[in-house]
């Protein structure tokens, strides 16, 4: 779909100029410069010829035919080029031009407008206000950024211009190969997506990098990414994500959620590797550009230096990478080549005056070792080392098999050519231990990834006609925010079990229900006004007798009169006491990009406290449900730690998996919590829930 | 005292030789080649001369006076060597040759065997085993390593002699400047400790750096550094640490110790900082090589690419970085220099066009604003970007503040000269922002660690001499280990207080007592053989009356009786019932290193679940006892969260200050639980406690 884009026949640049501090002319410099193999044309209206290439002053009035045209001339001229293109035929367009909607109003409307041209007329458009794009695979620099990349597998997008220039000046002083560099600018056509989409297909691209700061269509990126990972690994920084806190939130999982655990949780469930910063990416990159992944966890540390050899392991220690020795056999092999002081086991430590012989004769054991999944090669440059040659020897052996092999040459002067000659035969290759261990850790997860099992989607729900009918009643009245006997309402439809209940409406009745369910029981002022019923003394725990909920009765009325006389009082609820089992909560909110989040953490402190929640974007799947309650801190506590029994750790992901069903089912919730549910150690007791509904804008 | 070593007049080379293949031979070369200005004597019995240089058989023959000796002959020569440097009243020797404890036993006798004569002469000793030694700023290069340093003021020590060669490689390729590299060896008398000593009054010396896998005398380390560290930043690797869990423990306390935690907390309360890996070493290295820190932690980020400018304030939230707007006269003036599209706060956005001028503009406001403690200027070398100018703008801000400005310049072929040239203007440059803003951070908590309020130590305790009489009875009767009761008593004389209690003997003494005291009570089963007293049934709560406890005690015994028939029992405890509160533990440790370790966390499963403690090697000033309760990520709880009342914070910190007193005036307390504490919201009672001595060897 984006071949006009990344591989046109024939490219226009309109505006092209003679001027060299023109945009204009550096579009077509770098095209004519780099040897963009297809035929060209300068477009602009006052030149003949620009370049030594014969320029025509309109892209209709080109003599052939034009795939993509690169648009530089003023913004307020955009439009009419872009009309002109439309009348060519012309299939995809760069906007490279800026002043549009980062410029404001009148910028605004003008990219309104261009995007109506491009929608119109079918044409995909790159930018405006972008650098542009290149094509290392056919020579196409189609941008204004100075200098062309190294031909590589690595391919990027990046919504900073600036960031891509300097990522660009990055790949040339370090010579990283790439396969394509797109510069986003404002996604009005265009964005992330599309090229995710493109990329995950593209026979050249080996690796998918980018820098965002937003995503234009939550639903669309979660459903690409997750296929694209299928096939090969996509490393993104989202920058601007420690926003949380800024916003105003109604509910303990609103308070926790935000911007930056919606993308961490779209990144988890899509496989999508997230990285912390510049360099991390570029690191991650580098590990994946090998193409080859562990099948397992065991790394083998080959070293001539002991302390970057510990230092590795510690690394490896705390990344909860394996070290595993060799087979029996392995390690006699290597012992007899080996000096009497070498570490035979993990790291295995061939001693400072190991030359390249030494790394051979571990390294062609290790690769075909069976309790070997991955190899970290650690060399310093001493004096005997002879370190081009270590290259070539680690060069052979990665030859010859699949398991991968990660280089740390430490130093510089005299592991620089080395440490690039690696990377340009695709072995990854750091200065840094920490950084080799690191990255077969990211690697081996994207295995675990790659492998996991793909489950069906849950079916239908039996309940959700009898709920459509309950919340269209609830907005009908404008209810958008209901507590506790609506809210139970709702989800005993889908499946939750409440302790038994009653409402009082007097103090006899209280009585008399009290009796009837027996104690102990709660009591409860039941009111559509109150929602945290605590804070005007409308709870009461542990009512012992008939007689206790009788007083419990007037004592919360008066309670709730006083502090908030105008509150509607339907009575007071009594329910039956649940006792043991764990208090946990299930939470939904609304991200803003990628729709409702489900929440989930350990009741009371735990969340306020010590905020030990997790976040996926619904709908969720079992084992992703079942991933939301391992990976919590205290989740050993549900598992029956300090000697007490085990909660039904099923039954929680059946309520997570209700509450998916039920918000994917009703969009129109905004906010939901069960707080606290109770797990037993066997089933579950919702014992309060509100909800609330989007109001109409 | 290590003049001898550094600035010795004159340097014998034992072992040289003519042939380039000899360590003897490189180290004579070295001194040579890199210019070392005193006299330099190689000494050989074979040799007229060396290299152009006048060789003699002994150093006791030498034509004049032997400051230094570089000793590389074989190992089995070593011993006669030294007693001739003695005979020559060498000061210093630096002993390269391996073949020591590192190679087995006959080594490790030699070893000791040169030990003792260095010892009995009076010479300081570096090595054996190790590469030597440079000196930049006397062009001494006593080493065997090829190359030499460029000069600068960063001071380094290694134990890893392989890894000292990588880093010299890397800082001759990135031109770091050094003033001294030490290659430690076996430390069989000089180590890290001396080092860290002699750089913190080097005048030569700005920042140490080191690598450590052991710290030879931790008490000693513990007080140097801390001297150190009020004067310069000392950043240092410690390897090997995460071999916790290793440890068989039979504590609490023991169980979440071991030797990184030891580190950890000895690096803190020295002031330490603490490297991650090698690349986080050289980071640091460089932030701290500008001599400036900051004097608050409000850091000014001034960029000419947007996504970058995110990317840094992203990590400045992680980090806890604040990020102030500028005064309104700042941002007025900056504002008339900047283009209407410019964002004027914090990050300062002078857009992808900048020249130098407009970080000059924003740097000379910046300098000057009172609510900048410190600026990271960002920059993508984009077309309108003069790289190197704006160095040089930086360079001449730097000169006219006492800020510290960071720089960030993102890329490789553009930005190196520059990076390079801010580096030789001691400017911390770095390629990617968020290391920028780390090393803001770092700057920051060093400004902080020598600024702190210097406690005057803890005085005399009343108790010290009861104890002492308890304790020696204790091991007299060989009691390594005990529970409760003798543990009450020795904590009772240093301050502690428990719920009123007594012992019954019969169940009728029990009804009796359980009168007295009242209920609720608990009893626990008294016994010298029963540490773990609950899980052989010895322990009941809750007791309401007097006739529960009777038959508490009937149930307790037989308890007793069938899970630990042979168990010496004394009776049944009973207790006052202590209600409400917090339980916390206090628990002791003893580390190899560094003795004894405090520790403090919420009873329960934030300690067992949750590992959530914080340690301090004892004794503990009352600040570093407060920074204990604050560090674990429970402490919120304490201070009342939910609405619940806060305990009595400052109780605890005496509590925490009465054990350091204890361990420190008996160290023959190995290990020591007090579980739980409860703490009021005045005042604490010890609920348990036992204690561990130190058996004799």
């Amino acid at each position: 779909m984006l071949e006009a884009l990344f591989n046109p026949s024939s490219v226009a640049v309109i505006g092209a100029s003679k001027d060299p501090r023109k945009v204009g002319y550096a579009v077509l410099d770098n095209l004519i410069k780099y040897r963009y193999p297809g035929k060209i044309y300068p477009v602009n209206p006052n030149a003949e010829e620009i370049l030594g290439v014969k320029a025509c002053p309109k892209v209709s009035e080109a003599d052939g035919n034009v795939d993509l045209a690169v648009i530089s001339v003023p913004a307020p001229l955009v439009p009419d080029a872009l009309l002109d293109c439309a009348a060519a035929e012309v299939r995809a367009v760069i906007v490279v031009s800026a002043g549009f909607k980062e410029s404001g109003p009148e910028g605004f409307t003008r990219e309104e407008r261009i995007k109506a041209i491009a929608r119109e007329h079918s044409i995909r458009m790159l930018g405006p206000n972008c650098l542009g794009l290149i094509n290392t695979a056919n020579n196409m620099n189609a941008s204004f950024a100075g200098g062309m990349l190294p031909k590589g597998r690595i391919s990027f997008f990046s919504q900073s211009g600036a960031l891509g220039i300097a990522i660009l000046d990055w790949a040339l002083g370090n010579n990283i190969g790439f396969s394509k560099f797109i510069s986003l600018g404002n996604k009005t056509d265009l964005n992330e997506i599309d090229f995710i989409e493109y990329f995950a297909e593209d026979p050249d691209t080996d690796v998918i990098l980018g820098y965002i700061e937003d995503v234009v269509d939550g639903h669309r990126f979660f459903q690409v990414a997750r296929r694209a990972t299928k096939v090969k690994p996509i490393i993104l920084i989202k920058s601007g994500g420690t926003e949380a806190g800024a916003r105003a939130a109604s509910s303990h999982t609103g308070a926790l959620a935000g911007s930056e655990v919606a993308f961490n949780a779209a990144f988890k469930q899509t496989g999508i590797i997230k990285a912390d910063g510049i360099q991390d990416l570029f690191d991650t990159a580098l590990a994946f550009s090998g193409r080859k992944l562990p099948a397992g966890d065991r790394l083998l540390i080959i070293t001539n230096a002991g302390g970057p050899g510990i230092i590795a392991a510690d690394t490896a220690e705390r990344m909860k990478v394996r070290l595993p020795q060799m087979t029996k056999s392995s390690i006699d092999a290597i012992a007899s080549l080996l000096p009497p002081t070498a570490s035979l086991y993990n790291p295995v430590d061939i001693i400072g005056d190991a030359t390249s012989e030494r790394y051979a004769a571990v390294l062609q054991r290790a690769i075909h070792d069976p309790n070997v999944d991955g190899i970290a090669v650690i060399l310093t440059p001493q004096a005997m080392t002879d370190v081009e040659n270590t290259a070539d020897i680690i060069i052979e052996a990665a030859q010859a098999t699949d398991k991968p092999i990660i280089a740390s040459f430490i130093g510089e002067m005299r592991v620089r050519n080395s440490l690039e000659k690696l990377k340009r035969h695709s072995i990854p290759g750091f200065i840094y231990p920490e950084t080799a261990v690191r990255s077969f850790r990211r690697m081996y997860d994207f295995t675990v990834w790659q492998h996991r099992f793909e489950e069906p989607p849950q079916t239908g729900t039996p309940g959700k006609e009898a709920v459509a009918g309950i919340i269209s009643s609830l907005l009908e009245a404008e209810r958008y925010e209901v507590g506790e006997d609506s809210a139970m309402e709702i989800l005993s439809h889908y499946g939750f079990t409440f302790p038994e209940r009653a409402l009082a409406r007097t103090s006899m009745e209280a009585f008399a229900i009290a009796e009837r369910i027996g104690p102990p029981l709660v009591m409860k002022i039941s009111s559509p006004d109150i929602l945290h019923k605590t804070d005007v003394g409308g709870v009461k725990l542990n009512i012992g007798s008939a007689l206790a909920a009788r007083d419990a009765f007037m004592e919360i009325t008066s309670n709730v009169k006083r502090l908030m006389p105008d509150a509607f009082v339907e009575g007071v609820m009594l329910y039956e006491m649940i006792k043991g089992g764990k208090e946990v909560i299930i939470g939904v909110t609304y991200d803003r990009t990628f729709g409702h989040m489900i929440m989930f953490g350990l009741g009371g402190i735990y969340v306020e406290v010590l905020k030990d929640v997790s976040f996926r974007i619904a709908p969720v799947s079992h084992n992703e449900a079942l991933s939301m309650i391992n990976e919590i801190r205290t989740s050993a506590l549900l598992r029956g730690a300090r000697g007490e029994k085990p909660v039904d750790i099923e039954a929680i992901v059946e309520c997570i998996l209700r509450v998916s069903a039920l918000v994917t089912d009703f969009p129109r919730i905004r906010e939901l919590d069960i707080n606290p549910l109770v797990v037993m150690s066997r089933g579950t007791f919702a014992l309060d829930a509100r909800i609330i509904f989007e109001r109409p804008k």
